[in-house]
C-alpha cells in the first residue's frame, strides 16, 4: 500500500507538470497564439500518460484520479479505505506538481488562478469528457488490458480539442489548476461545480458501462 | 444487438464531437490560422477513432460509418437488416453528436452549414479517400486485425491533410456535418453527392480490395 | 507477382497523394507559415506509411522505393528482374500518385516543379537520410519485424524536419516530386543527383548494415 | 563490443542530428514562432528515439546517455570499464551528430552556442527531467521491456514542452548542444551545471527507482 500511494501520488505529480508546465512554455513561445499552446498542451500531457500509466500501473492501479478511482470503488474493486487514501494522495501530489512546474519555470509558488471556467456548456463539456474517459478505460480492461494507457493518452489528446472546457474531466487535476494562475488554471471559485459534475458523471457512467461491457446479451 | 445498436449510435455520436468540437476549438483559439485548425481537427478525430475503434468493436464491429457496413454487407458479413439498421444507428449518432457538441459549445442546437464543399475536384478526393480507408480496413483485418484501430485513425489523420475535401469518407459524418454551420460542415445541398459517391466508391472499391487480399495466386 | 506489383503501384501512388496533397494543403491554408505546412506534410506523410506498409507488406514487401528495392537485391532477398518490375511500378506508381493528386485539387495535371534543390550540403543530407531509412527498415526486421511499419513511419516523419533537404530519400517519390510545382516539388534538374546520391547511400549502407546486425561478433 | 561502442557513437549522433537539425529546420520555416520550432524539435527527437531504441538495444543496450549507462552501472548490469567507454562513445557521436548536421544546412561546423541557459528554476528542471526519464526506462524495462522505445520517445516528446530547460536529461546531448549556435544549443559554460545535475538526479533517483520497482512489499 505504501508503494502504491507513493505511485499515486507522484504519477499525478508528474501529469500535472506535464498540464501546467506545457502550458506555461506553450504561452510563453506561441506569442499569443492559444491554438499552438493547446496543442503543446494535448501532446505533452497525452504523451505523459501513455508512461506514466505504463509504468506505474502494475504498482497502484495507474488511477491518478478521483473519478477513476470512485468508478473502481463502485465496482467494488478497491475497498472503501483504499479509495479515500487514494483520492487524498492524487489531490496532494497534484498540489505537489503544481508548484515543482512554479519552481522550474522560476514563479511564484503559491498561485491562484484568475480564468473562469463556468456555465452550463463547460458543465456539460465536463459529464460527457468524464464518461468517455471511463469509457475508454473500462472498455479497454474489458476487451484489450494492454492498450489502456494508448487509449487514456489518446483520448485525453481528442478532449482536450473537443470539448469546450478543454476537458478536466479529473478532481485532482481541477483542484490543482486552481492553485496556478497560468495558461491551464481555473479560477479556485469555479473548481466545486467541475468536481461534482465529474463525480456525478463517474457515477452515473460507471452501471451503463458494467452493461455496455457485460458477457452476456 | 441491442448493444451493437447502442455502441454504433454511441461512438458516432463520439466521432462527431471530435470531429465538430476540434474545429470549433481549432476556430476559435487559432485566430484565423485554419491550417492549426486542420492540424487539431486531423489529430483529435485520429485520437478518437483509435479509441473508440479498440473498446467497440468487440460489441458491434465499430464501423460508425454506412460505407463500411455496405463493404461488410457486400462481403456477406452482416445481413441486410442489421446493416440497414447499423446505418440509421450511425446517423442518429452523428446527428446527436453535433447537437451535444453545440451544446457544450453553447452554440444553437439546430444549423445548416453555409460551407460550400462541391465540384469534380473535392467528388474525386471523396471517391480516393473512401477507397483508401476501405483498403487499410481490408487489408489490416486480412493480415494484421490488432492494428485496425491504429491503421484507421492515422489514415484518417493523414487523409485529413492529402484530400481536397479534408476527407469525410463516411456517409453519417457527411449528414450531420451538415448540421453545423462551423469550421466542419457542409451545405446541405452538397451532402447528397458527396454521400453518392462515398457509397460508390465502397461498391467498386470492396472486389478490388476482395481480389488484392484474397490467399490464392 | 502481378499483385505484388500492383500493391507496388498503389502504395507509391498513395504515398506520393499523401505527400504532395499535404503539402498543397499546408501551404493553402498556413497562410505562409511554411512550418506549419512542413509539419502537416511529416505527419501525413507518416502516417500513411504506416498503413500502407502494414496492409501491404505479405504481398510485396511494401518497398515503395527503389533504394529500398536495391537494398533487398544486393542481400539477394529479390532477384534482379523483378527488382527491376518493381522499380518501374514505383516510378508509374509515385507519377499517378501526383498526378492524382493535381486532379483532387483542381490543378494542372501535368506539372514541373521550379523549386530548386541542390548543392552538397542538401546531397550529403540526402544521404544520411537514405541510410538512416535503411538502417530503421533493417534493424526492425532483424530484430522486431513487427515495428517495421513504425520504424519507418516515424522516421520519415523525423527525417523531414532534421534533414536540410527535407528526406526525399527516395528516388521514385524524387522523380514523381519533379511534376509537380508545389510545395514538394524538386526542379527536373535537380531530380538526377539526389537519386544518384540515395541509390549511392543505399549501396554503400547495405554491407555496413549486414554487418552491424550479423549475428556472429 | 566493437559493434556496441559502433551502435552507441551512431546513435547519439543520429539522436543529435534529430534534435540539432529539426531545430534549425524549425527556426528556419516557422517565421518567429518559437512555438512551432519547439514542437518540430520534440516530435523529431520523439520519433527519432523510438526508431535508435528499438533497432539499437539489441546491439548496445540503446542508451545513448551518459546519465542512463550511469544508472545500469550503479545497478550493477554493465562494468565500469565498458560503462566509461560507452560514456566516450556517446561524446564522441553526440560531436559527429552535431557536426554531420551543420554540414547538411552549409553551417560553419565548428560553433559554439551562445544561448544562456541557467539558473536555479533551470537546474531544478534538470534534475526532474532526467529521475522522470530513468522511471520510465526503469520502470518499463520492470514491467514491459517492449514498450520502452515508446516509453522514452514519448516521455521526451512531453518533457521538451513542461520542463523549463526543454528537458535536456542527457550529458552527452548537452556537451554537443555547446556546440552548436543554434536554435537548441547552450552556452559552452552553462553545459557543466546542467551535466552535474543529471547525473547527480541520476544517481539519487537509481535507489529510489530501485524501491519502487522491486518485487517484494
Amino acid at each position: 500500500m505504501k508503494r502504491a500511494l507513493f505511485a499515486e501520488t507522484m504519477g499525478t505529480a508528474l501529469l500535472l507538470m506535464a498540464v501546467v508546465g506545457s502550458g506555461i512554455m506553450g504561452e510563453q513561445l506561441a506569442d499569443g497564439n492559444a491554438g499552438l499552446a493547446l496543442l503543446a498542451n494535448a501532446v505533452s500531457t497525452g504523451a505523459m500518460l501513455y508512461g506514466l500509466i505504463t509504468v506505474l500501473r502494475p504498482i497502484s492501479g495507474g488511477h491518478f484520479n478521483p473519478a477513476v478511482t470512485l468508478c473502481f470503488w463502485l465496482r467494488k474493486e478497491i475497498p472503501g479505505l483504499a479509495a479515500l487514501l487514494y483520492g487524498l494522495a492524487q489531490v496532494a501530489g497534484g498540489l505537489l506538481g503544481v508548484w515543482a512546474t512554479h519552481l522550474m519555470f522560476g514563479l511564484a509558488v503559491l498561485q491562484q488562478s484568475t480564468t473562469a471556467r463556468t456555465g452550463g456548456g463547460q458543465w456539460f463539456s465536463e459529464a460527457l469528457a468524464t464518461a468517455g474517459l471511463l469509457l475508454m478505460i473500462h472498455g479497454g480492461r474489458r476487451h484489450q488490458p494492454g492498450a489502456v494507457p494508448a487509449l487514456v493518452a489518446l483520448y485525453i489528446t481528442s478532449a482536450y480539442w473537443f470539448s469546450s472546457s478543454t476537458s478536466f474531466a479529473n478532481p485532482a487535476v481541477t483542484i490543482a489548476r486552481g492553485m496556478t494562475d497560468t495558461f491551464s488554471g481555473i479560477l479556485p471559485t469555479h473548481v466545486p461545480l467541475f468536481v461534482a459534475v465529474q463525480l456525478l458523471s463517474a457515477a452515473v457512467a460507471t452501471p451503463l458501462l458494467g452493461w455496455l461491457f457485460s458477457s452476456g446479451e
